[in-house]
């Protein structure tokens, strides 16, 4: 038996989320059933390094999984392009010790949000990017806002409120917010850690700065609260990808 | 009455093209349906610069329509956004005199194609660039070969072999391959009229010189040879964009 480290992507649009439900379709659900096949009808079970919800997409997810069939590494992703939906895809993996544990041992993770601003609607992008309809969006603020987040910091202001988490203390060591293409924008943040719903709140409270419902100083002001009722709105699923997953080396 | 120019966008991932056909989800199906929505029930109809097969996209097809509402130009993309599935969108609508016809006055159509090219693959381009899985590929032979399809000429080579059409010649006036990202090349193709296939057809056939099964120079034997069956195989639909028709001023 040999513990594999396998980096994968999904679109997320046509899953809910990552996290096995009863009757839904979840990224965690048809890998299981792909790695399931491949064994021959053996239940396997695999684990991400954390939860994505609805509609959120990867381009680096990182799962850990134990499999006693001969595949070499560069093969798993043939082996499962066999089994697996379109919609997903193995990207690489690698033979791990037996102890790796992909959540447990996640050193930092980085996320990326695309956002769209402009009164034009673009229908390619409708489960990709999210749009901010405006002709006027204070792109400097939002940047300048960011840089008040990094550092370590207790964020329950920008934490969904149902979360059982006790500490709520994250490092982030990195927030940008680039200008990427015409009318395109991407929001890249990296921590060492990130509570239920962070970055999209996050993100959603840059928004309202970017729209100017909120100045540059109400970012450090709704961190200083500890208050998710402060926040801004919850940002949609579809703008957010998991983006790496880093481990020690 | 007021016969309108809309110009429209579509995903064409889930329609089975852009004509109308019993118990198939069509382009036309949905535009019409839309619009006789919002005609509060009367039968509505519309005419476009010509069809489109099943998965192929659109960002700027033209189509016209005759109505007796109250809209103004710029309100149209706002009632038909309320009608249409999200996978469509009217851009616009202009008013056109009362003999206007999307097919017949279409003096040139520009088509897109987009092609990825190397061995991974990106499940997010899945539905939108046709993916060629090689590391090597003549990307400048691509170029050259389609120079020589320039100009008027009889293009039944690069026309689906079931076509009643009877006159096969054609002007092309431009024929572009350009590297627009990284591994991501496109077609451009603008001509006065396009046969069946016409697009995909060339498009297949310079993929047979990029992966050096084809030279350039029988780029331009193919075209004497006037017979469908010299020409390389017809690329996916899901690849090709109507990018824009023109009308006279």
């Amino acid at each position: 038996m040999v513990r594999w480290k396998a980096t994968i992507a999904y679109d997320g649009t046509h899953f809910s989320g990552w996290q096995v439900q009863p009757g839904k379709r979840t990224v965690q659900g048809e890998l299981e059933k792909g790695l399931t096949k491949l064994h021959k009808g053996k239940n396997k079970k695999v684990v991400a390094s954390g939860r994505t919800d609805a509609h959120v997409h990867a381009r680096g997810q990182v799962v850990h999984f134990d499999s006693g069939l001969q595949i070499a590494g560069d093969r798993w992703p043939w082996a499962f392009a066999s089994v697996l939906p379109p919609d997903m895809q193995v990207l690489s993996a690698v033979p791990v010790s037996d102890d790796f544990h992909a959540r447990h041992d996640a050193k930092a993770k980085e996320y990326r949000y695309f956002l769209r601003v402009g009164p034009e609607h673009d229908l390619f992008q409708r489960h990709y990017v999210y749009h901010a309809y405006k002709n006027t969006f204070d792109h400097a603020s939002v940047q300048r806002s960011l840089q008040l987040l990094v550092g370590t910091h207790d964020f329950s202001a920008f934490c969904a409120s149902n979360t059982p988490v006790q500490n709520k203390v994250r490092t982030l060591d990195c927030a940008t917010y680039m200008h990427i293409a015409e009318n395109a924008w991407c929001f890249r943040l990296q921590g060492n850690g990130f509570l239920y719903n962070m970055v999209r709140i996050i993100v959603g409270t840059a928004i309202d700065i970017g729209l100017r419902r909120l100045n540059v100083e109400d970012m450090g002001r709704i961190l200083q609260s500890r208050d998710r009722r402060e926040a801004g709105k919850t940002a949609p699923g579809h703008g957010l990808y998991l983006w790496k997953v880093y481990y020690a080396p």
